[in-house]
């Protein structure tokens, strides 16, 4: 008898709608504690790739995500698009908890600084964003992604948002 | 009888290691060749979001991908990770492209903006990537992103890889 | 006798506001070519480093500048914040020049890639910059920074500005 | 008798390659504390855009700019190019003041992001560089310019560099 990697991965997700349409007459903290407390689902792209929000205070957000065989590229680790979701989750939910009831937001851009290699040897990681600067139409984040287990540093980014406020 | 959106998704996949272990004294054209024409297995990424390298030529690869309800975000749109992983892929494959063989390359860092959204209603996107400067220790390229059906652009991107040679 | 390398530069200008004062009621296009031939005066910054804007058109402006021993760093070649200035400057006028009248823009972000060192014996270098995208609240654009004489790539970047509308 | 604004400065400034001789055998803290406590000259840069290093330690630099009318852009503010350059040199000689005797470095990429318009008004800045990733072949930084007098914040960045050792 053989023994096989199974190399399979199903995944499954909600209206991905539900979220937005729960957002009207509410602050952007209240709307991602709901989704980061699970009284809403979570967005599918944590499902398709493997993550999730953990933590998010105004100002804030923490993300943590596990490597897994399905994110590898074709150089023999994780692929860069893995933790530049993970920075653009932490950093851009940073910016979302700062919406007042009625503003949207919107990435303009986004930078990624890759450090360290990530494998599914390095387990589990943990993405922290932080807003650096909220202005009236601008925002910009900074935002960490470490090893969980050795707080290594994996990669780092910043990043600008758009703020739309009702007219 | 109640129709049901199905909401989804099984993804398979091969031997990540297995490109890699092909790369050993061949050229990255070569290489890449290879797994772009069928002959070698895709990474596991590309099943995992939904896209696929469609052309390699010296200094530049295009990837071509479909945007899908598995990659939305909480703000009703597909995440950034989607577009920064295509980004990336173009980039650091027109840049693998340069390879001898024995060298190597590592990605340092990767800017992308996002100048439209991208919804289920964007249909297929193409990306392409080009080097813009290839040095012997460091290159840099940019690559588009547009919506194949209008050829409008919806994020570009520039990166910065490290090449590194046999000793 | 001894002859000494004189280690001397000064730089005069005329009012920084006589641009920004005539800019009222007419497109950035007009405004800059104004500036370009000289009907309004060169802003304070080109004496300063040493650089002119010397072709401008909807959506492209291109710059040129003199590498001096003034424009050194400590580590034996031109200061980045030279090839930095003269990427912001072409790629900020590039956009300036799709204003409208009664527009106003401001420069949001902005990264450089240096690919080669800059020195005096560079000679003259010429900056392009080109909009990528013109949306009505966003646009970025692109800029490369060559060797004029050789034609070679010394640096390139991309820059996001905010367009900013009369009420 | 009519009074008038004197628009014109003179700067001076000593041979470039002084420090850079000086650099032989020596770590890099050790000689840019010659540099910013006065030792070996300032670099030309720093008398032609008016700032200058006031602190150094391992993994961290500190410098200060005066903004001047010198610096002015054609929309009314000190052009970015000030605040890139200060950025550059305060991410940049952080990293350099991780260098090992017979170590350099070269500056890759650098992003930096605008957050307030810097005018006369602002006054003093002050540019604080910090060491994010100190790896054997690439370093990152990030940095932070702020207004002296209220503490807010101006811009920020961050910046890869290349460690070329010795062979």
């Amino acid at each position: 008898m053989e023994t096989e990697m199974k190399r399979t991965r199903t995944v499954t997700w909600e209206d991905p709608f539900e979220v937005p349409k729960a957002a009207a007459g509410r602050s952007g903290l209240d709307l991602l504690k709901d989704v980061f407390e699970g009284r809403l689902p979570p967005p599918p792209i944590t499902a398709t790739l493997g993550f999730r929000g953990v933590h998010v205070e105004e100002g804030k957000a923490v993300f943590e995500g596990e490597p897994g065989e399905h994110l590898y590229n074709p150089i023999g680790s994780v692929h860069g698009g893995f933790a530049m979701a993970l920075l653009d989750s932490a950093m851009g939910c940073a910016i979302h908890s700062t919406l007042q009831a009625g503003e949207r937001y919107t990435t303009l851009e986004l930078k990624t600084n890759f450090v360290r290699p990530i494998t599914v040897e390095t387990g589990r990681v943990r993405c922290e964003g932080v807003v650096v600067h909220r202005g009236a139409t601008i925002a910009t984040a900074e935002g960490k992604l470490v090893a969980d287990s050795t707080g290594k540093l994996l990669a780092h980014g910043t990043t600008t948002c758009l703020i739309v406020s009702p007219p």
